[in-house]
């Protein structure tokens, strides 16, 4: 048997050293990893994914934490994949978030990965689906998605799960710039934590608003609940996790999941053939003639869009 | 005259409207925006750009403000690109911080421009050097470049700068996970802002200890100065601005800056060149054949990689 092979082995027979080499290498990324992940996809698909998200201090990892509590209390196994934004400044703040989780750490039924993504062709978007299939396939039947709500890539990635847990807290939306429109798009359930706090009347009422005036829940539709939670304090959670089995079973129902998977299939594979594409770029940009297009840029002679054409023609 | 020349002109005659205007077109991105800035692309080269990058809360946008009243005071127009991510979580703050600098609002000697990006081929990275041509091509001696540093792009795109100023506070560093390395790899000059609080000694010696194990200013290479700030007082702004043309003789020296900028437009290159090989994807995914890889892909009989590779063969 391979190395290869009993890697796999090891993250089908739920082995958290093999899972967690297996997440090594997807997060290195390259064409071992793919290779891994391609075995194990036949095994995939039984994992409900949560997907949390929402801006840095709303309280994503404590409701995180307290999640994670709910699911063992049904006895189920949980996955928690957290997303590191790859910036050298916020790396101390991140690690405060993570500790907040460590109250599971001795628990055998709760797997917790922190990841950054360098590495990984494509980045983000491709590496957590492909990390994700790994915990899938080592039978966990609970997946955590969480991201923090900075950069277009991060919203976007929880936006991949099959229930979007969208955060917010009282007084979010005061300013004018928040883009309500956009999170709408992604969330299947609201959470306002810190709902201790003042505004928190003024903010559900924003969200009950503007959901009523986006239709939300007209023609079949879902109808996003919103959940007030403490997180603190645990206030909330058990209705939040009533929210999550209710989306799921909407979504079981009358084929809403296999469309809803279908759609972000046909989006991952875009995004694969995107990055090989761009993968291809460097193979043009090399040579005495890509330098002397470099020169000419330099001197002004020639725009870098139109020196770009000439590498393409 | 077209309306597209009209632009042009407008653009090269500093006239503000013009230049509002076509910053907007930029940011939409779009053929017509490229071909109006590779018209300008000539005029081009004579700013000097200055970064501006480090942690949310760790005060660019007053130190930003400061350094637009310093350029003023020396007669010189000022230019100012500050860049949201786009996230739609995080909007009101950016606002927030954007309000800081509008002391300077009423002065025809500056420039400000905030800029979010959803639009544009390639997304930030190509849409911010685009942006800066428009506002040297406008005649603007000094430009400033500020990019909140979460997300790996977002830092990458201050980094493009001519001279970089990297911003923390006493106390940074001390979380085990901040990257020193990746920011020492883009600091021109370091700032360390609000350094009446206590930790700024503690801060300033771990930075100096940082620059000398990397062996920075050995071999006629820059030693990035460490300059003590307390932007909200404006105490520091002497010393930052100093350091800067430093820096900016410095470049001018030896063909550093010819040598950087050149490697600056090749990097430029490869990403506009992958941006267009990565925007051809769209057009391998579609039709029946797509659909019936998509179905296999949920029936889980072929992994998405192996699908990408059928899309592309």
């Amino acid at each position: 048997m391979t190395d290869a092979g009993a890697l796999i082995d090891g993250v089908l027979g739920a082995d958290r050293g093999a899972i967690a080499r297996m997440l090594s290498l997807v997060e290195k990324g390259g064409p071992d990893a793919t290779a891994a992940v391609a075995r194990l996809y036949p095994q995939t698909g039984a994992a409900h994914v949560i997907g949390i998200t929402g801006a840095p201090g709303a309280g994503k990892s404590t409701l995180t934490s307290r999640l994670i509590g709910r699911v063992r209390a049904t006895g189920d196994r949980v996955g928690v994949l957290a997303i590191d934004p790859s910036s050298p400044f916020t790396g101390g703040a991140i690690l405060g978030d993570r500790v907040r989780m460590q109250d599971h750490a001795t628990d055998p039924g709760v797997f917790i990965r922190s990841m950054a993504t360098r590495g990984h062709l494509g980045g983000l978007a491709l590496a957590a689906p492909q990390a994700l299939r790994v915990l899938d396939a080592s039978g966990i039947p609970w997946l955590i998605l969480e991201t923090v709500g900075v950069g277009q890539v991060e919203v976007e990635v929880a936006a991949t799960a099959d229930t979007v847990v969208v955060v917010v807290n009282p007084g979010w939306g005061d300013g004018v710039q928040a883009n309500k429109a956009g999170i709408l798009e992604i969330a299947d359930v609201f959470v306002v934590n810190k709902a201790d706090r003042d505004g928190v009347r003024q903010t559900v009422a924003d969200l009950e608003g503007t959901l009523a005036l986006a239709g939300a829940g007209l023609d079949g539709s879902w109808r996003p609940p919103i959940v007030e939670t403490v997180a603190t304090r645990g206030d909330g959670t058990d209705e939040l996790w009533a929210a999550i089995l209710e989306h799921r079973a909407w979504l079981a129902a009358d084929g809403h999941d296999h469309a809803r998977r279908a759609a972000r299939i046909a989006d991952e594979l875009r995004a694969i053939v995107a990055a090989r594409l761009a993968a291809t770029a460097g193979a043009r940009c090399e040579g005495p003639g890509f330098d002397e297009l470099v020169a000419r840029v330099s001197a002004r002679t020639l725009d870098p869009y139109s020196a770009a054409d000439e590498l393409l023609a």
